[in-house]
Order: C-alpha cells, then structure tokens, then sequence
C-alpha cells in the first residue's frame, strides 16, 4: 500500500456551504447518469439568477445521500484532501483508489465502492461469495496511519456480503475456523467462523470514532438483510443468498456471543454487505442517514430557516426518496423551519406508484418536456433541469410580487 | 335537406363566461385526442381548490382555435340551440350534421368540417380533386332560412381544396366553362371556369355578416397556399397539387376580373381549401383568429384584468402556438392587462425547437411525469393534468403568502 499523491487541499466540504441567509435554496441530489448535485445546483443556480437577476438570492447546496456521489461531493469541499492510495478491489485486484482526508478535523472520508466497488468487478463474472472489503481495510488503515480520528463511511454500491470481515481483517481482527485457522476471503467461509479474535484490533482503530453514512436502514440478518435483498444484485443465486446468509449469522452470532451486542438486528447493519456489521459490536459506531449527514454537514437546515423557497431533487422521486434520501430530508428539514419554505422537486421521473403527494411537497415536476425515453431525458438532463428551475422559481417569484391570488369574489 | 332536431337551448357559449372577478383564471384549449378544453378546464378547477381550498377564486374560460373542438364548445354554451340537419359529406355522401343557433343573436355556428370533414371520408381513399364544400352550403342555406343575420365558420379539418365553390354553388352562384356549363363539383374542374356568375346568388347570403374563424393566416394561393401547404394532409399528390394550384389561381383570377378583388391574397383565405376566399369578394367576410375570437366571446380579456395567474394550455406548445392559438392569444392579452398575471402553460409537449421561452409566459410545463410515450400521457392526461395545475396554482399561491422570496442578503 502506498499513498501515491494528494491532490488538493480545501477545507469544508463545499464553496456554497455558509450561513448566508438565502430566499431561494437549491439543494439537489445527483441525477444518477446524466448530473451530480454540484452541477445541479450550478445549472439551476445560473438559469435562475439569468432569469431573475441578481435581486434574488440564490444559495447552493449540493447534497448526497452516502451512496454513489458522497465521495465525490465531498472531495470537491474546501480544505479537504484527495488522498491516492494503491489498493485492491473487492476480489483482491489492484486498484488505486482515493478518499478524503480534512486535516483539520484530522477526519477521513472513505466511500467503499472505491475499493470494493460492483463496478469494479464488473469485467469479469460476479463472484459472491469471493467478494471482500479488504480493499477498504487498507483505506482505513492508511488513514489511520494519517492520525484520523474519525473514519466517514460511506456505503452503497459494494459486491461484497462479507460483513465487514475484510476491514476488520485489515486492521488486525482474526476470523478463526474450528481448527483455529484464519478462514479464507468472502462472505462464502463465513460458516466455518467459530472464533473472533479482536485481540489484535489496532488500539487506533478501537479509539476512532466511525461514522456509517448509509441510505439504507437494513439490518444484517434476515428477509430485509444483506444477503437476501441485497445478494441478488451481487450475483448471488439463490443458494448463495442461504449460504451468505448463514455465514453472516455465525458471525453475529459468535460475536454476540463474546460481546453481547446483538449485531445481526441493528438498523443500518445491513448496508453495503454488512461492512460496518460487526464493526459496530466492538468499537464506536454511529450509523447516520446520508440525507442528514450531508444536511448537517453544509448547515441546510439554518439555510431553509430564512428561505421562501427550496428546490430539491433527483433522478427519481418515489417511494425511496423519504428513507433517508435528499429529497425526503431536505423536506422534512423544510417543514421543521419555523417559518417553512415552499419546497419544489424537479425529478428526472416522478413514479406516481411510489409518490402520490407529501405534505411537505408544494409542487413536483419531471425534467421531461413531453413524450421521451430515458436516453433523451439524460442526455439533456443539464438544459431540462435550467429551464424547470427557472420555470419554478419565476412562478414562485411570481406569486410573491402578486398580492391578490388569494383575494377576488367567487 | 331535412331539420331533424333541435337538442338543447343555451344563452351564450359557456357557464363559466361572466365577468366574475377571478385570481386564477383557467383558459384552455383541447388537448386533442385526450380532453376537450371544458374537460381540461373543469379537471383543473376541482384539482386546485382540492389543494387549495375555496379561499382561492378560479374561474374557467375554456377556449378554442377555431379549429377541431370550437363547434363543440360552442355548442354547450348557453342558450344554443344544436341544430341537425340532413346533409352530404366532402364526397357527396348523405352525413347527419350539426350546427348552432343562438336565437337571441339570430346567428348561427358552422363547423365546416362537419359536412366537408377529412375524418368524415377517411373510409374510402382520399380524392382531394373531387372533395367539395356542398354540404357546407347546405348547412348554411339551412340557417339563412332560419334567419340567421350573422353565421360564423369554424374552418380547419376539411378534406376539400375547391376554395368554396361547393358552398357558393348551395347558394346559387355557378361557375361555367368555356361552353357556359356548370362545371363539377370539386377542386378538380376549377381549372376550367371561364364564368362566375353571382346573379343567382341568395340576397340573404349576401347581406348576412360572415364571420371566418381560422386559426390558419395563409392566403388562398402561392407556396403558402391551400394547395401547396395543405394539399398533401388531404391526400394530394405533387400533380394533384399543381392541379388545383392553376384551378384556384383561375377562380380567383376570374372572380378578380369580375369584382376586383385580389383574393389569391388575403390573409387567411387559405384556411379550409380556401372554402372563404370567393365568397370574400362578393359578400361581407371578417376573417378573425380562433384564439382572439374566443376571448372576446368569453369575457377572458376582462378576467386577465384581474387575475394574479392564468393557466392556458393545449397539446403542443411550439412555434404555432403564437399564431392565433389560444396559448398565444391568451399570453398576448394577459401582456395586455393594467397589471399583468403570472401565465403559466401546461401541456401535452413542450416542443423546444419551435418554442425556447416568450417574454409572457412565466413557466411552462409538459404533462409528463418522465420517460413516457405519447399513448401514456394521452391516456392519463386527465390525471397527470390536475395534478400538474394544482402544483402550478400552489406554487405560485405559496408565492403569495411568501413576503421574503426577493429579500435576504447575497
């Protein structure tokens, strides 16, 4: 392993991120394959001021939800350090790989699909079983190495199911079979685990805070866990998911055995193939929702506290978008404001299945102009969005210079 | 010719006209193929004050071009009689037709295509040379003997290009060869007209006030012409229309020599096949724009004169939309008012080649929810067309109640 390069240094997490009062605040995800939320907020930011002037004040903040994109938001902060290190990917293969490192808070960022990413692994057949997080172990190992205090995961997008067994190898845990010997790689040996030894967890492991960043609120074990939900879209057959899912079992279990905590049924174990799973019984974990973090983080909530009006979004407005997303946080952090804004969403699709209203939700609207599939909604998605924005933004501004809209005989 | 009915008795064209102040004024046209514009109208009413209450005050003016859809919106206004006659169709088929009577006004309300109507002959193949506005004749000569002092044309959908000899002929003009013969019926055999002969005309023809409604400004002959331009939607073929060029340029040259009118060339004598343009020289013809001609019925200039926001609409907003349409008509006289209302369009597509945005129009919104074809948005119009009102209309009214939208510092 080898730190080969820092690239930038910033500090916060990005330009826009202040305490400046805001009438209007723009607050998107990304538009998963054709925009990410920096450049969301950028178009809409210029279309609207274009539109409207200087007169209006419009304040940016890019947001994620701890999957794809957390990383990449985050590194584009101020003060923040891209940090290039030679790992390997979820099936032991070279890869380089970055995260993020602020100095100042002395707090590293890494996102997991980095280095044990689907994605990565996509040239050749899923191996299910086979996938680890020993990539992301060494992650963590370097940045500990660097003095962090506190380790920002940030999950989603992993092939793995190894809960975590990979990380915590990485830092000095053994995973020991009936015979006493360290099983091998994967969620597949899994089974054979009888013994955890976490004498030899790096003290600075066991010190430092982690923080979880997740978007979904699955526990290890069980029908919503992470094998059974989400095995399949990691190649896992059938018979892999009970496999996978007896091995992440045994290790609960022998865990909860030596420890008592009850690992398997924690809310947010689930992610990313159990990563932070056993993690959680034996050092300082707290599990955050991706929204909320990345809210908290750029001081959005005091930001819609002064606004007339908030614009949110994403690639799909569904039923999804109110566990722990952007737009569901960003609503929620609106109705909280003493005063709460007016919220609009302009989604790429609006899934009328999975959304049918909120109460939160003055008005939603999709990026498309008419009859369009998919790949024209994407690959227009930047000009669609500006002139939605602006569209929004007028009639709000609209009403705002029209005192009668409410007055009139019937 | 039988009168075979009399159906219903309405004064004036729409519940809805009044002079009722209104903060939200609903003014749409049809949504062809999906909702007719009182549908859309009435759709979006209910969808508004179910999000908004009744504190707001709505008023509807469903509106029409002049084109498909005016005669049915006309026809359920009040005190307008629906009178049905025995008439022939562009091929000269017997078809029962409809038209409307306002007693109180002694006028009446052709549709032309409903006695010369290019779906009424889509049965057989098209025979653009033969296709003749007779039944339009018919229909007129019905409501002169009723006593009609004014009969206003809805022009747009007819199958005929014989610049209305098939309608003069009914009222007893002829139009002779070289041999002093009434020639056939059709667009065809104009080439051979030497002879228009008006002394045959009814007097009543000639002293009732003919009102054009067209949303076509296209004049009878040349390159823009009812031959070049629409010949091909009737089924003209590229000798058919050079064909009918020479018999309307020897029409008009004729009814020139004999009146001095230059018809070829008045501005919306193209409309229809040119059912207008011969009987523009010989009796009184006001050629008014769908679009302009509607609002006035309606009452919509005075309702704009107090409205905070408009809500027009129709299936397509692009390039044509300015033209006479209501979407432009409704734009233009909301540009008009002392204190200007916020227009917003809601429509089926967006067409962003022929429309990039127009100094009256606040927002514009398509019915889409996202990637969908043209089928499912007609098929759920209704449905994504309320919920695409009551997001305007409750987005611009949390506008109102908004004070600080234009405030806050930079």
């Amino acid at each position: 392993m080898t730190a080969t390069g820092v690239t930038a240094t910033h500090c916060g997490f990005s330009p826009a991120w202040g305490d400046d009062p805001a009438a209007i605040v723009l607050a998107f995800d990304s538009f998963k394959g054709s925009l990410d939320a920096r450049e969301a907020c950028a178009l809409a930011e210029r279309a609207i001021i274009n539109r409207l002037g200087e007169s209006v004040a419009v304040s940016s903040f890019p947001m994620a939800d701890g999957g794809e994109g957390s990383l990449e938001l985050v590194l584009a902060g101020d003060c923040m350090e891209t940090i290039t290190v030679d790992v390997v990917d979820a099936l032991g293969r070279p890869v380089r790989a970055e995260y993020g490192f602020d100095p100042a808070r002395r707090e590293a960022h890494i996102e997991i699909a980095r280095a044990a990413g689907l994605p990565q692994v996509s040239d050749v057949p899923l191996q299910p079983l086979d996938a680890s997080t020993a990539g992301v172990g060494r992650l963590a190992t370097h940045a500990l190495g660097r003095g962090a205090r506190r380790i920002v995961l940030y999950l989603g997008g992993s092939a793995t199911t190894d809960a975590g067994t990979g990380l915590l190898s990485a830092l000095g845990v053994r995973f020991l079979d009936s015979a006493g010997q360290p099983i091998a790689s994967g969620g597949g040996p899994l089974a054979a685990v009888v013994e955890i030894d976490i004498t030899g967890l790096r003290s600075d492991a066991r010190d430092v805070e982690w923080v979880v960043v997740t978007d979904v609120d699955a526990p290890l074990l069980g029908p919503l866990g992470a094998a059974r939900v989400f095995g399949p879209q990691k190649g896992a057959t059938p018979s892999d998911i009970d496999y996978l899912e007896q091995g992440l079992g045994q290790v609960a279990s022998v865990l909860r055995a030596q420890t008592g905590v009850p690992v398997g049924e924690l809310p947010g174990t689930g992610a990313a193939g159990g990563v932070a799973a056993l993690l959680a019984a034996i050092a300082e974990v707290t599990f955050v929702s991706g929204g909320a973090f990345f809210a908290e983080r750029s001081g959005l909530a005091a930001a819609l506290s002064r606004a007339a009006l908030v614009i949110t979004g994403e690639g799909r407005l569904d039923s999804q978008s109110f566990t722990g997303k952007v737009v569901g946080t960003v609503t929620n952090l609106a109705l909280a404001a003493p005063t709460p804004p007016a919220v609009a969403v302009v989604a790429g699709q609006i899934d009328r299945t999975g959304y049918s209203g909120h109460p939160g939700i003055t008005a939603a609207f999709s990026l498309a102009d008419g009859p369009a599939d998919l790949s024209a909604l994407t690959d227009t998605a930047g000009e669609l969005l500006s002139r939605r924005c602006a569209d929004v933004a007028a009639l709000f501004v609209a009403g705002t210079s029209s005192p009668t809209a409410t007055e009139g005989s019937a």
